[in-house]
């Protein structure tokens, strides 16, 4: 708002001796709306107004009006006077204060009215919500109804629509719940956590740049919406022929128990953990994908530095509390790298012993010759010399071997080919190379025949999970991959295509097949658009048809040629939120359905085509300074490329108070510095 | 600054139409400087004020100028236009958008500027911080130098000063901390926490009101003033004789080892545990005097919470998980009391199944007849009325008897004088009932035979450990109290009055015996002030003087009546603070003492009256509500007493940056309320 007016300001006072071709928006004519109403909004303050545009004008017609060449000569003018200046400070200052005073009363005022004396009584309680039925292969209670189920009339309906069933409450789960219309579904989320977590914030977090939390917001308050319910209990199995998800019951305060969950419809965006690589001594290691794991780094740290202040702690000792080292050069190690770097140049050197800043170490164990090696090379190459700059030491074609309570073994291959094993001792290591099944997504792959992919289960284009019953059981995020292999279609397609049934397909059976391959599998798209090139090239007998092996090479090679979709906020959100609107549909289209003759489950390409990924760019902050990676464009720097970093996570924050939070957090930040207690 | 302001506005507007001598403030004569500074700031928007006043005044006007009798009647006047409080809001809104705006770039542009890449590099080091000596009774490590003591000249200089440690972080540490001398002392805190915290808000912390990173600051933000050392350890045990003070390191990152620190004078204010009054079963409750105590709290809530919301949960299960006991009726759990009914009625309800709501008790179990027992008779009453209409259970004249993990057990005396003993089934007990001997503060008291309190450390009335040697050990807060028997004085004190030496004490003698011990027990004062009825009513054998005998029972008497300081916040602060500024003055005293032949030990008498306190109040919240016992006034009601409340907090708190997180904290609960995040 600002920006504008004062944009204006300056355009009218240094139009004032311009030519009027020269202002075209001085022609006569309406005023543009937005200059039109900008400034009273802007300059709230007339006299301000008034006396910085007098002040404007004159310097201008006295340096020469805007330097048209045929004015006379600029007489001798003195700059804005110092008064002026401090008038103008004390305005802002004064209006700042004046603001923060009303509306910090205005909110005083509604806390005011929070207070009620009312009393809940006589609500009314579905006897079954109290005495769940048994049943399922392992008679454990089946929770049919919940509490709140007959609270009052719209909670009452709610119970007869289908039941969907969220496992896991992070990017994915997020994605179905923002986009899910209310009322078109029972919907319950599974979740060990009682909140979600912006995870791309996790490393800031981790040293204190920002709060924990402001990073979480309570499921509950985002089920509200969809008056959905949460199950505050971990997913531990899943029985498909009578659809009961298996849960257990994690809280402390209560021994532990399981309960069946029925459901109609199951969305498993149970995420991931990380992979061990069959590391020895992975337990010494942090990881950082929660909340807990944040908290738990940040006091370490602060722990490293208690004890290295202590005056009977060992040169080498002290050397080794100092040394912090993350194995994984993607952007959550290479943030976590440039966050301990922050924390140490920005706050630590001004409270512990300086000497404790001499002996700080940062290393970057990375297995590949570059870190962020998924990113543009001229990205890599930046955030290597700014780390090198800082004096952050990167290993790179580096295999960690063991992790030991006090040091990091790994091996690197010499000039001469062998490989030379070293170690550096450490009193943090952080574990973050790619991800690994969590136990419930193995559990769900062991069960289906058909799920050979060893990281994720394996869903088709519409993120239903291969072998489910159709349109009962999807997959997003981490916890799920798209399948790529076409030629495990060969059959069907040659089925769908094969118009003369003659067993060949000729370029116009070809044409037909490449629609459906297309549909099924949409990734494989960018691999199939020389259709003519394609057909003659696999064409190999050159007869104008391509025969069953023909075919099956063709498939097998394009299908070689996707990539899976990397396990990644961004995949997650767009998945759930394609999902969301999915299910919405399916269930609104319900009467249609039934008329066509389609029960709901085959409904899925009945209403929404497949799941298509838009890629909006990668981005990685590495300390005070970042870089975007857009496909086409790469982006990087420092101050600029900080605050845009900050603005995308910012915006992409699920709720305002969770982005007033972290504005907050930014700014007391940057008055007072990290809080350097442990807690 | 708003407020003065628009009730200077009111209030002319509402004496309008008042006879003259009804308004003293509108007598003619000089305008009270609150009335005539403020508007400006308060309204500073000059065309807003114009209009506004303009308004104002134009209403005075026609109502007949500001009341005076003889006017004419007013004429009928439309009230201010709809657009004037349009342009009233939006000016409003404007300013604070720009102001906060403008004041985010500021920030922003700073924040830009914390980064350098400066690297620090030779920093001195002095062997012997790296290598302390060995000695003591058990010869361990002697922590004669800091890691930094050398690091630059003013820490050199430092050195040869006399080393001050201080051990604690709460209160009392505090006090001493912000009212020492920058350069007097080579200070040195000793506490196993890194921060100081805010306990007062404890209560709000533990529900989620507040966030417990706003109510702590670290210490070695607080001692960089001084250029003081924070050692995070745990103090326990004391070699007086060698000035060692005995260490144990407890970071979790490294294995528990002791060590020594050596000191000039040293300070206790390591605070107090929970008295247990011997009953079996306290590890099942929990305690309110830390942070980390204040976050188990929340999570057991909000986990009991959770339980409870299981469709599985039986009904008597859910009672008792929603059954929240209080065992005290002191400030903090009745403040917790009030935070946690707070918490239900104003969130829970809100994201939890109703029924929760319906299940939620709360109970306060007080072995005396009143809650708030140490406050007025009318505050007791008004929170009692308060809690009533809550629904919050009372138990009065009650003990607890044990505490089980699913119940408390307590016992009340019946009508026929019989105990009854009844039980609450809970999974929530909060234990605040009085103070006992920490380890350290135990040991050290068993080191002194002369020491035979049995809930702190006796203190002499310039709160010097009695029994150790003079002005080198000092202790304050919770860990002491002050000496109240002066009859163990007497034999001094007749040495001191008893002028002619015959053994007896006339009048005038009595007269310097009376300001005598005023002078060593300043809180016998109000008992001492009746001199002669005293010594008339004493003298048994009225022969004008007092034997020993008759002395040894006056002395007793008046000792009992003196009643000890309680262990609050207010006591330990004030402590501090008196130590903190005698503890400046002797060491800018030396040269003068050693000029009058005296030691810095025998120094405080000379440079410092004993400490004196002065009780400014006593406060409690007691939800949506607030009590204020000021001695002679009382003070309770609803809303502007909880911001009177806030208010003193406010004002009280450590740093500008806890007070900025509190604002934030009351403002963004009032707007999105608690956050219900189990973490």
């Amino acid at each position: 708002m600002l920006v504008p007016a004062l944009r204006r300001a300056a355009t009218r006072a240094t139009n004032i001796a311009r030519p009027r071709q020269l202002r075209p928006h001085a022609l006569p004519g309406p005023v543009p709306l937005a200059t039109r109403h900008v400034p009273r909004l802007a300059l709230p303050i007339p006299q301000l107004r008034r006396a910085f545009s007098t002040s404007l004008a004159k310097a201008e017609q006295a340096s020469g009006a805007g330097g048209s060449a045929g004015s006379p000569p600029p007489p001798k003018r003195k700059l804005p006077r110092f008064r002026t200046v401090l008038k103008y400070s004390a305005y802002i200052v004064g209006s700042t204060v004046f603001g923060v005073f009303v509306l910090t009363g205005v909110i005083f005022l509604h806390d005011a009215f929070t207070y009620n004396e009312k009393h809940i009584e006589g609500v009314p309680v579905e006897p079954l919500a109290l005495h769940p039925e048994r049943g399922g292969p392992k008679n454990l209670p089946i929770v049919k109804v919940y509490l709140s189920d007959v609270e009052d009339e719209e909670a009452s309906e709610l119970r007869t629509k289908p039941h969907l069933v969220i496992v896991g409450g992070g990017w994915g789960a997020m994605g179905v719940l923002n986009t899910l219309n209310p009322g078109d579904y029972h919907v319950t989320v599974v979740s060990p956590e009682t909140y979600t977590t912006f995870t791309p914030l996790l490393p800031s977090a981790a040293v204190g740049t920002v709060q924990v939390r402001s990073l979480v917001e309570p499921l509950r308050k985002i089920v509200a919406r969809l008056r959905g319910h949460v199950l505050n209990a971990k997913a531990v199995d899943l029985v498909m022929s009578e659809r009961l998800l298996e849960v257990e019951i994690v809280s402390p305060a209560d021994s532990k128990h399981h309960l069946y969950v029925p459901y109609d419809k199951l969305v498993i965006a149970a995420g991931s953990t990380s992979t061990t690589h069959g590391i020895q001594g992975l337990e010494n290691c942090f990881q950082l994908k929660t909340i807990g794991d944040a908290q738990r780094i940040r006091q370490r740290i602060i722990d490293n530095f208690e004890v290295a202040a202590l005056p009977t702690t060992s040169e080498e000792e002290r050397k080794r509390l100092l040394s912090f080292v993350v194995c994984g050069g993607g952007p959550t190690g290479i943030e976590t790298a440039a966050e301990i770097y922050d924390l140490c140049q920005e706050d630590i050197i001004n409270y512990y012993p300086k000497i404790c800043r001499e002996y700080v170490s940062i290393h970057v164990i990375q297995s590949r010759s570059h870190i962020l090696n998924t990113y543009s090379e001229a990205i890599s190459r930046y955030a290597e010399d700014k780390f090198n700059r800082d004096g952050v030491n990167l290993v790179t074609n580096a295999r960690v071997g063991s992790v030991h309570p006090d040091k990091v073994v790994y091996t690197i291959k010499g000039k001469d080919g062998k490989t030379e094993e070293h170690e550096i001792p450490a009193n943090f290591v952080l574990w973050s190379t790619g991800i690994a099944m969590s136990p419930f997504v193995a559990r769900i792959s062991s069960l289906l025949p058909n799920q050979v992919h060893k990281k994720a289960i394996e869903v088709d284009a519409h993120l239903r999970v291969k072998g489910a019953p159709l349109g009962e059981v999807y997959a997003i995020g981490d916890a799920s991959t798209i399948e790529t292999s076409i030629v495990a279609h060969l059959l069907e397609l040659v089925d769908a295509s094969d118009k003369n049934k003659d067993g060949k397909i000729d370029f116009e059976e070809w044409q037909i097949m490449v629609d459906q391959i297309k549909k099924r599998i949409p990734m494989s798209e960018e691999h199939l658009s020389t259709v003519r090139e394609l057909f003659d090239l696999y064409d190999s007998d050159a007869d104008s048809s391509l025969n069953l092996n023909e075919l099956a090479v063709l498939l097998q090679e394009i299908g070689n040629k996707i990539t899976a979709l990397p396990a990644t906020a961004q995949v997650a959100s767009q998945q759930g939120k394609y999902l969301g609107r999915k299910l919405s549909r399916v269930a609104r289209q319900r009467p249609v359905l039934a008329a066509n003759d389609l029960t709901t489950n085959e409904g899925d390409e009945f209403v929404s085509g497949p799941f298509r990924y838009r890629h909006l760019g990668s981005l990685a902050y590495i300390g005070n300074a970042a870089v975007f990676d857009l496909g086409k464009y790469s982006f990087m720097g420092g101050l600029v490329a900080m605050y845009a970093w900050r603005s995308v996570y910012w915006s992409e924050q699920v709720s305002y108070r969770t982005r007033a939070l972290l504005m907050i957090d930014w700014i007391v930040r940057g008055i007072w510095g990290r809080d350097l207690s442990r807690l």
